[in-house]
């Protein structure tokens, strides 16, 4: 089997029922993720061997993060036990016209203080295939913006395709801050998640011509970063389209020399968690990649893996690469029996 | 703080989970509601001092009533005790095509016995801002009707704003009863919750011409209501169009000063609860008024938190003035995180 | 009141919570059914006599089909205990794009085993307006079938009207088996649940025009069934349009004295539980045959019934005449107050 | 089968999950009882042939009694439909050292006003072989005293052995009037329910010596009672030990010939649902008597009934005579593989 | 009513299900609590003008805070909002011979932030009767020890009854940290919550002989604590004999005048929730003092008021003065109709 | 980390809710066990590297049970795919004095069909430290007898400790079959897990004078046993005394070097799930072997490991060793804080 190593901050998530205030629930499903946590649970679904890299109370809150990653056949040799707590966040789940409210309880987590003295880089990235992290991780503190640097440049001298995924938050950061900790590591990148928003305000990419459609706009800023990054060899995003909480369209972009390719749209009725969709499209993306499939057989993959991802609850896939093929190539419905 | 009170029945709801009928049921889920009382909450979520005036038995019952009134910040001074029972009913949830279906026990309620001599009207309705309650608390005894007419005269003789739903509902009385219970009340009162078939079946007003847009006839009845009674300042309604028993459209009509004035039409998939839209758009309207909203802001306001309510479980909007003027002003259905 | 039999296999139904996997559930929820037990169901709700035959382990689980099959008032007489175990299959419940999925474990079931020295097929029968049986029973052991044909002999043999529905499954057979299994009855049957696809690969017809509109092809196979078989006085069957697992649209065909009636098109959204939507179809044209409710309204009936069933969760339509005849009628989704 | 009939009055319970009180509570579970429809349950799951004669209202929650009988085997073929609406209780349930309260919502119920008319005594007494009623039911309503008088004689007269069971309950009448309306049933009852409380306050039997012991000044009841009328020719109750809600003692006494006969006391711990105990005491009695087991057979099998309902959430008694027998002769507790 | 104010903390306490680790629990029940919000909330069933000081954060879960106390009919008027989180800890309940095991995340909480200058103590303090705090606020920052110390003086200064609750918690600090904060308030003290372990390790009292019994050693403490702080006029505390998680001894004492009184032992078995089971019993202390209650009487309600805590979920009392009474007088566990 | 091999049969429990019956169920929980799956997911939680070998089928529920293992650690290299069928099993959990009933659901299982052939015995046993398995496996099919006696002679000659636990159920063959079976193995085994009925009825020991004490006998048939078979260097087994189904005394038995040593009784009362407490038993005693405890130590650890077990729902024991040693040490039921 072929190694992965994700890195970042695995997190609980406790959510009210659906139709529920959070200021009136009385009970809380409990789910455990975060935006690298869950690419590696999707990329061990899909048969890989994963190393995820991360730091939790040695409490059972941190037991209970283990137990998630194993029951996945995710490895937990490099999740480090220490630190004040583990981080935190309460869904209020939308629905219909309602959004999705986050309150967020993360700060001082045993994470945000992982140091780069607490791991073997070296031993963690040999022979891996895939180097995988996100921008969040940079928003946590300082000390985790000079980990990733130096995992993202052990990772291209041992030989380790890096895929960053820009993941801005504006609960956690400014653009100013972000532009700043994300522009070191491009040149260190090789597979890479960005959207049109993150070219511009991130980047500092001058904005497309609105004659243009949303697919031009998005050639066109793939085209301007790699004019600037040209190590990233693969550039992916999703086009989103909310019609309410539950009902969402979801195209995806796959860029690879110099051309965009897009899946079918599809219709998210119904949508169960929407929580980790943008994961399980990374992760899609990078199974693809490293199967090597046709960029079009990619995007599509991507795309459905992300679909149905918002049919079950929690934040990780939990499907096969098998089952993901299946899903991207039938009409949806029926009953299989 | 501004006083309001509201005067109703409360009712205990025991509602089936979703999927289920009532006769084969072995669950029940409680919520506490009524349209006073609805009205009375949302108002009390909105920064008013609200007083809601009622009877309920002493028993655990009546200490539940207590208690989520009280959680909602209600004041129960004027909530007499003693009586016979709490009105009950029994809701089998409807989902797709399928209507709910109301089982009524509500006869040989602690309310409808209540009498004006348990009350102290001068003391309740002194200082008020606002004083509201609907057709229902007419429809449940003669004490009742006579209790109405007092309260509503002692209030104008206060100075106290009144407002009044017609809130007809079949199932309890005639529309001759109504009339005739009704119209009594209709000099008393400046705030007037009342649609089209009020106009035509409670207070015999000539239909409109089947030419005219739904709005046009509405305008048209408003109109004529004004005409007979002018001391209404205000009348509201709402246009619901019912595509199933999951999905409904949703668009609020705001009459005042010769004109109407309607918000946009919202489109309320996957309802959670449907039991309290009215009440919650009623109490848009009247919070809009007290505030002295613009009419254009009042009645997307209203219309608002009406939609919201049908999100969450439960007889009454769980949603503060904030957050209801966010959602009137944002797409839905994005994680706000 | 009139005497209905129903012969065929009840299994135990495990169904997944939505959102969540067969293989990481800790819950399922628990019903019991079958094809011609559901048939026997909402008959006996429809105001029937109504015997269901079969067989079923003489344990905590027969104990509790007999449970379910009293609780809906069919009659357990012809009911043998003996044998190995429950048929039982597992549902993950499908919502939105993805399907549900059936994992099987029905073999060696205590009906597979049941033959016909277990019972009086002249006593079961006798007086009987209709015997209803399907082509599930037929791909289950040889012995059933041997049995089956006997029971159908034995109906035509007393008078009683016999009813048989295709319900090919490819899971339990091929179609070369089926359509051996299943021509030795037809000449036994007035009452025939068959679709287009089983006229061309169980029965052999030559496929229809493609130019033909859909009702027009269905029309050309029953009069090719008919001409083969002219004792089938009745052929019924639904045209089903899956936009998503969690939204259908639904029309019923009904084929008698050489016309082909059709109902309107249902748009069942929201879909609770669609298994059993075909049994409540049929059970809803015997009651027409039965009552002999000219065409259009019978076909109207029985469409309404099937998607009334969408909504409940559980196999068997848990609804009565008269609620099926109003819902029929009336626009959808208001609450009944 | 033997036939057995019981006449009395079904509600509904709804009940609290443990730990919670009803003012807080937001869920309830249901459950169908009432003395007589307890006994007709448990003599139904002992194999005989059960009616249950009683008035619920027309709607859905007369519909589930129906069910709840249906699914246990009892025949509906007298019950009533109409009325106003279904007696209701709400039991916040006991633990440890906190008794179960009630909060009754039962007046003006269907059955109260159940009258002789509705009822055909002839074609329901005969060829039963036991009549049972209680005296909760004379509590109910003069008309339903007149109906159970009638009852008690015309099932004399058809040869039917009748059972009457004090079951007197404080917060329905005083024992004045209790007196009044049991007295005149006695001299046609064979069968009875009763302890030294009902002998002393009912029947103004004189006091026990004090130095007596429990049995004996029971022994001593017995007699007094069939002094006065000797036509009654068993009498049963139970002596209950409360330690606390979770955990009882309980023994049963069977009077016959003279002779009082005593079970072995069984120590009832961790109380799952202690409603309708002394229901299944009197089925089990009523069991016993009908299939002419010994007197110490009968009352061993009576409380082993009793013990085994305390085990099982519900009002009824949900084992079979089989299931009774083998618990009454086993030692406690071990799984059963 | 008569004012009482609490200051404290208040936590989210999140519990698994009986029998469930919290490392592998996926629902988890909401209480919201804290000691002295405890002693609001029981004071506030009994009748109480309850006021409660604290600082929660300006989120829903500070909402929900909120709701927690006035369902409770407790007054926020001195809810200071603001800071970074709600201390929250995880309760692993306990069960038989397993111990509950705590997992605390309460550091960083707005309320070990809450500064004097954000409360308006003479306001707060004003007319009160009785103002209570407990040691648990010392333990949690320099500035809350600072305000402690002039919430106290203020309170003697305005003649406030002032209440102090030792509640050493081994987990928030050393016992010579705990002796140096609490010395300085005793002074200033009325009524003590405290026990033979606070007399030794605080406060440095000589161990009694070991000859004596229980309840001789607790006597000797407390003339010791009044020998030192004359100023105290009452002393109180429970002997707990824990048998198991599940099943516990308790009887309370209470000090007052040179006499010790005792109540009787209450056997708690089946213990539902344990948390918050001293702050009843201080509560009804606290009830007994201000309402004159003589010492026996008192400590019996107190005593009786702990043991019904145990009998509920939640960490509060959810009983009334009177309802605690009737419990206090009556045999435990019969169903009370 | 030291190598454990066990192999045996996993399957699907099914548990009703407490105080259901399961023909009355409509909600199933779910676990996955089997005596010797539960022995190895406990030494994973004791820090052992576990490789469980077994046959599942390849669907859903093998899956299942692969997420099963790898939450507690196990490894599933050796886990076989294929076959009919998962083994089931319903649990109608048992409370008080009633019993716990088991309706087996597990003939046809794709273990039962599991051959040599499938397996490397070599790679599998070498270089474990202990080899695991019990009398189940053997019960279940020729083939099974047939692997099983060729893995204990491949693990001796590997070097591998051999340990064998008869479980005898009498609901999966007779003594005679069990007798012949289990002897052939005894001579490869060093570890047994065997008690006084094993002896009698399956190994021809006569039984002991009855005027021993039960610790008397044991050890005499300890004695016996070792003479037949010197090999055998530990003998276990535990007394247990079932107050009830939820109330049970434990004591454990460990028999070495001629000495029985045994630990404290242990009262678990209010017992959660008592299903697997004989393994986790197992599992204590074997890690006291493979860590070399004093045979008091390990005996008192290992009573403790099964004690805790009753506590938590689930087959298998999910403390870890540190959890179960501070157990053993303390007294039980306070919260820890």
């Amino acid at each position: 089997m072929k190694k992965i190593v994700t890195l970042g901050e695995i997190m609980l998530r406790l959510s009210t029922h659906v139709g529920e205030r959070l200021s009136q629930a009385d009970q809380l499903s409990m789910h455990y993720g975060g935006a690298e946590a869950n690419v590696g649970v999707s990329l061990s679904q899909f048969g890989f061997d994963v190393y995820f890299v991360s730091k939790v109370p040695n409490n059972a809150l941190g037991k209970a993060v283990e137990r998630h990653l194993l029951s996945n056949g995710v490895h937990i040799d490099y999740l480090v036990k220490g630190g004040e707590r583990l981080g935190t966040y309460y869904l209020e789940t939308g629905i219909g016209e309602r959004s999705a409210a986050v309150t967020y309880d993360r700060k001082f987590s045993s994470f945000s203080h992982l140091t780069v003295e607490e791991l073997d880089l070296e031993a963690i990235l040999s022979e891996a295939e895939v180097f995988h992290m996100s921008g969040i991780t940079l928003a946590l503190s300082p000390n985790l913006r000079e980990l990733a640097l130096l995992a993202m440049k052990k990772a291209k001298e041992l030989g380790v395709k890096t895929s960053f995924d820009f993941n801005y938050r504006a609960s956690l950061w400014s653009q100013e801050e972000a532009s700043l900790a994300i522009k070191p590591l491009l040149p260190y990148t090789d597979i890479c998640f960005c959207g049109d928003l993150d070219a511009i305000y991130l980047l500092g990419i001058q904005q497309a011509d609105d004659v243009l459609s949303k697919t031009e706009k998005l050639t066109y800023y793939y085209h301007e970063i790699q004019k600037r990054y040209p190590n990233i060899q693969f550039m992916s995003s999703t086009f989103r389209t909310v019609l309410s909480a539950s009902d969402n369209k979801l195209q995806g972009n796959h860029y690879t020399g110099g051309t965009l390719y897009q899946s079918k749209e599809h219709h998210i009725s119904q949508i169960v968690d929407r929580v980790g969709g943008g994961d399980a499209f990374a992760s899609g993306v990078l199974y693809g990649i490293v199967e090597q499939l046709p960029p079009g057989q990619l995007i599509s993959f991507a795309t459905a893996a992300s679909a149905l991802k918002h049919t079950v609850h929690g934040d990780a896939n939990a499907f096969s690469a098998e089952e993901v093929l299946k899903f991207a190539g039938t009409s949806a419905g029926e009953i299989v029996r």
